[in-house]
């Protein structure tokens, strides 16, 4: 039995509570954050303690592994001192909001890198995950295009989106990472913004967004994002080569199709949101989480990967306000320091 | 180009009309009808003369084939006025509402029974016909079950319903003709009738019917019958075998589908009705009547074919009135002379 | 917390062991099999005690309810002991074998029967369940034709099957329970058995076959059942009526589909077996028991449920030897004695 | 009857002739060719005349309207000798490979221009128009994200690429024409072309690219194209608001669908290729020439819609070769003389 502790007693902080006290080789032993009463309600039900210091975590010798669901500025600090303290680390995305905090992130962690998971969920979900593995296979050659459709149901408050280092950084780069998943090394990225919705235009962030990127091997990934959508959370891919095509559709509740007076074949709206719609990959990415470090294997997506998907993220920035495309020079991503690649236009 | 007469200027007689003034291969000379207006409005359009007299038809040398879509109580004479003419037939089903006049009928024209065809017009329904040579190449091993599902939008008027000869001969004679031609020859007919419209129910029919048919094979078909469907004309079918199955499904009138609050993968609703529905099946029954008789094969499907089905519809009628099943002794059909098989209780 | 034990260590037992032990609301506490190593293997991963002797079950006092998964001779006896013990029961379809039985079991529990619920647990699936609440809303109006596939991926071996008490009883007792839950009551039987597996003939029993059942209200259910599918667990039903149908589909383990050289929209198999295909089914249906059974309300499939299924099966038996009908006379179920209905022909 | 003359002996010049020819309101004249076997070949079938003489055509003061179907140079100077000679047009997209040339035109033709129609078929695309139909009633809310999915079956040969303009005015120019036809004005054009085909790469053109479109609403129209597909011809759509999407699917040749070991609901490939795919188009593309001609009402899509769409296929050509986004600036096209509206960067 692994023995974990979760940092952060927000809604994510619960989901990944939820799952370790579920999970046959792990133990919940300690929840933490400063607001201790929502800590405690997370723990308590669970028969874990809970704490208001972050402290109390590192200082436990008998926590392995820690999951970081903390609000994104204490990320980098908590990844250093759980890993200085020996512990593996699990840290929900984005790793920073700023790509040079998260380069020095991984020049101060080093070679202990290889300790540390970022939680791209959509990874872990079965049919993502079945295209990856059946693309790797060759059942469709050579990937040569990507069309990513990502829309949230509804906007998350002004409030909350102010603060979110805007749509690529916040929503675009579970994205990013998908497509690095599929497609690999990105070398161009071409964005373009909508302001549809006035809000959301105040505060400077566009709701809506296409962006275009363009794989060393040639290959082209399409994302095509919103911040509503009025059937759900609309979470669908495409993967296209010589040999064929494989497509990940949308999850609804149940199967049940209606046919009626002018409709037929119609189901249910898109599962909403995505504790529902990812329930199956949080619990494949704590699996993996747990098989990986209890082996001593270094877990995947990495730093690394929280890295370049924020490098997506500043690129797809740069290109939306500017109009140009940014070219990505190519880097070579060591664990003992970190990258020197930067955005350029 | 073969020279046709279309006997008949109701609905059915205005499609094969059309069809064949359409046909490369085909020239429409003459429409007749008792309504001398009808069959005028009807001929006009295509440049064919129109007359109020059959005879007329029969009497033409230069008219090769008939194309008849009268009132059912008449096919049986003028298929045989037609063959002694030395024309081919394409009669509507079904051929008679009474299996004996079917046999005498068969008995009359002897050997230039391969010169009729029946209008079976769902064999040639593309998905229904691929259904078949699927089946036929063992793609899904022998059949052992088929599922019919059949419902019409809505009933006729109880007016047309009161002369029909009941569900079974008017309406699933089409799904028993279509059991025949996937699953060969039936031993058992079990029916089970539903009363769920008074009207209907007054008039001695049923409007509903869910029909069992064993095959020599000992195959299984189910048949479900209903008089309307809201959604439309509801034509469908699955053949079940050891190495899979194949289903033809609905037809809508595009591949639009809508995603809004609630409801995902919205289509239109069914085809409506046997005109839409079955647009190309009557063109591609004309193609294989036309095709045979040009070349001097018999056309298919047959008189017997014909009768057959008639012998499940009467089956199924006695199977629903009186609560047991029948069972069909097997028979030898030669086109010298009628069947002597009979349906027993 | 309830305390539960499991009786019966074989692969469903092992599910229910399961589902308990990592319920919120419920706590494993024994599990008991004649097989003293089979019950550990069960019991110790999830912290439970084991025994080889049921009547420790009974005689304790602290545990609340019990799931009897034993082999289906036992279920009685099992059940009668465990409602004199003043426990909940939850157990596994069928009751048994023998309708006389039943109507005992019946008459012994008496008032006690509202404790004692019957494992149907496709009532539980939730596409199934949505059809359920959609067809009591009046969505499509009165229902009047069920349509239910249900097909295994492969038959069980000849040795099992052999004392199942036939298809009827062993498998189609899910599919009268499901026509059950939709149209209410059944007055008249139909069922056509087909022998196309030389093996499973030789045990006297049928591999595949076709029930239609009369409702009360006239509706009809048709149930389709083969011992064998090749795309895997095969499990649809479709209720259809005046203002539209209701289809609740198969399952597949992600939603990818695939284009290729000759094929499009290619979904993977169907999931094999109950265990997967009705895995949110098995832990809904512990759910409502334990919901129930915490509040003092009756859980629901009742065991007049079961016994009503029973008598099903029983008249499709009867009818698919004899190739009769079988009417069933009305009854009133009361729950403090054993039902008066026969089975006659 | 309207008397109509095809130009060009082609593929596409004898999809139309056979569609004059098969129209109840319309009769097929002559057939013009400068290689006159083509044409006889083409005319003779349906009674009609053939010229190796293109002026033939417009010397003839019975022949009402003009159907281009001749290589792409020969355009400009057909249209203005048909508009001069009196008659309507209907012409073969692109108008031209020159935007200088097609604007030429347009200030040569005048306010003659409301007589020509550029043959955009896929606007009457059954599927396409319904989705135009339902955004024009506001059914998903303002046009928010539109994607279009074109891929080709396969390639043309090189030799007829190299002289096709490239692929966005070859290919694209479809795309362009559906996305102004559903977004409306385009204000910015963004294009990545891809070099995964060396032969293509060679001949200096993209064998597959990803277009965005900005709309004057804020809209984001997004292409994807490429010259190959191995499930056929790849067409579909899908149109986003803030109310719904509606999607256009692909066509197959039936609605059958196998299941099978370890594959469920496999349709048949998609139709291929345009003649098969966009055949019901062709006929309604004709309809609504000729309803618009006969009732002297200007037919749609027009010369200026030919215009926009190779202007947009243009500066897809910059943006993709300079890595630039091109942004157009607005104007107002009157039919009496040429935009004067140029891409820039």
């Amino acid at each position: 039995m692994m023995r974990l502790a979760v940092i952060g007693a927000g809604r994510i902080g619960a989901v990944h509570a939820a799952a370790v006290a579920a999970h046959p080789a792990a133990q919940l032993v300690l929840v933490a954050d400063p607001d201790v009463a929502a800590a405690a309600r997370i723990a308590e039900p669970h028969g874990a303690r809970w704490t208001g210091s972050v402290e109390e975590v590192f200082a436990d010798p008998t926590i392995a592994a820690v999951i970081v669901g903390s609000p994104t500025r204490f990320h980098v600090e908590q990844i250093v001192a759980a890993v200085r303290a020996g512990k593996a680390v699990l840290v929900e995305k984005p790793v920073d909001l700023d790509l040079a905090r998260v380069d020095e992130c991984l020049a101060t962690v080093g070679a202990d890198a290889h300790r540390v998971m970022v939680g791209f969920n959509r990874r872990f979900d079965p049919g993502f995950a079945e295209v990856k593995r059946r693309v790797d296979t060759g059942e469709i050659g050579s990937l040569e295009q990507l069309t990513i459709i990502s829309r949230d149901p509804q906007a998350a408050p002004a409030g909350y989106l102010v603060g979110s280092g805007g749509i690529f950084r916040d929503m675009t780069i579970h994205d990013f990472d998908m497509a690095r998943f599929l497609l690999g090394d990105v070398v161009e990225v071409s964005a373009v913004g909508q302001n549809l919705d006035p809000e959301i235009a105040a505060i400077g962030d566009f709701d809506a967004a296409v962006v275009t990127l363009t794989g060393a091997s040639g290959a082209v990934a399409t994302i095509i994002n919103s911040r509503h959508c009025a059937t759900g959370y609309d979470q669908r891919l495409e993967a296209f080569g010589p040999l064929g095509s494989l497509e990940a559709g949308n999850h609804t509740a149940t199967t049940v199709r209606f046919n009626g007076p002018g409709v037929s074949a119609a189901a249910g709206p898109y599962l909403d949101f995505f504790l529902e719609r990812y329930a199956v990959a949080y619990r494949a990415e704590l699996d993996h989480f747990l098989a990986a470090i209890g082996s001593g294997a270094a877990p995947s997506p990495t730093l690394v990967d929280g890295r370049e998907a924020l490098a997506l993220a500043e690129a797809a920035t740069v290109s939306a306000r500017t109009g140009e495309r940014v070219r990505l020079t190519p880097t070579t991503h060591v664990t003992t320091h970190a990258s020197t690649r930067e955005a350029s236009s």
